[in-house]
């Protein structure tokens, strides 16, 4: 898939393309089609970035929210989407010991207690052991303070998403690009 | 190693053993060594940090210019300390590419320009592209903010080996330990 695809695109084959790209949160392919033309991959991401600072703190809020816990319910459950499905593999949280499941678990609690919405982390960025020590410290920020941290890891896993949402169908001949899913 | 054995030390066999933990730094642990006994490592590791934090700000800058840069002048001439090479090789930034490495060098000296001390990273919480991540990240922050950042990073990667330190020596063999060099 190249740029210029991606700018001849209606509005609903963008908004199917790129809809996943913000967790469960197709409104802001939408809004960011609005900016149509992009000059390449980062400048869409950039227009989704936008659309998100400039939405309402309750829509912020609603974003964050639609995120899973960190090898959390959905995780067990399966009901994941699959870019966070290989994002928490990345980082081992599918392969946790029954000690290190119990502490992900208490602290999954606390921090939704604390700042009512699920941690984010962009789990690329981070080994395991970075993840919980950020965990710990994050649960002790103020939530003002956390609701922009949990947002800049929102737009770090979402720039890894375009790129390779743009990577991978390039990656692929033609021919099997209808067996496809993304 | 245990830590009933480390209370017994005299000051000279205590900075010996620990001075090596911050940094070219032997300071830190001569002013942790007046708050024995320590129940434990990580009370050992509390009092070093609270040595640092309560020095004064010149020493502060000395503890973190006596760390190498990321992957420089150090690394490629093989003078590091050991503690160093291990940890920067445990994020592959002994492998980089050309363009990685170009990448990084300019960083360090636009970080240095800017804020006066060496990046300092605890590499094992982060993967290589966290790290790229962080560091241009950091390099807006400003200063004062940035010196915070960093003495967290030192506490973080001195929290590792202190915990290694225990963990190697009583691993292995009373028969085998004077062959260690730690």
């Amino acid at each position: 898939m190249d740029i210029d695809t991606v700018n001849r695109m209606d509005r609903p084959t963008f908004v199917a393309m790129f809809g996943g790209i913000f967790e469960h949160s197709p409104w802001v392919a939408a809004r960011a089609y609005e900016k149509r033309p992009f000059s390449n991959p980062k400048a869409l991401h950039a227009a989704m970035v936008a659309a998100v600072e400039s939405s309402a703190r309750d829509e912020q809020l609603a974003l964050l929210r639609a995120h899973p816990d960190l090898a959390g319910k959905e995780a067990r459950e399966g009901t994941m989407t699959a870019s966070s499905v290989v994002e928490q593999a990345s980082a081992a949280l599918d392969r946790l010991t029954p000690d290190e499941m119990a502490r992900i678990n208490d602290l999954n609690q606390k921090y939704r207690a604390r700042h009512g919405f699920p941690f984010i982390v962009a789990v690329r960025h981070y080994t395991k052991a970075g993840i919980l020590h950020e965990f710990e410290r994050r649960l002790a920020n103020d939530t003002a303070t956390e609701l922009g941290c949990a947002l800049q890891q929102v737009f770090a896993i979402t720039g890894f998403r375009i790129a390779e949402r743009f990577d991978r169908v390039e990656a692929i001949p033609a021919s099997d690009s209808e067996h496809l899913s993304v």
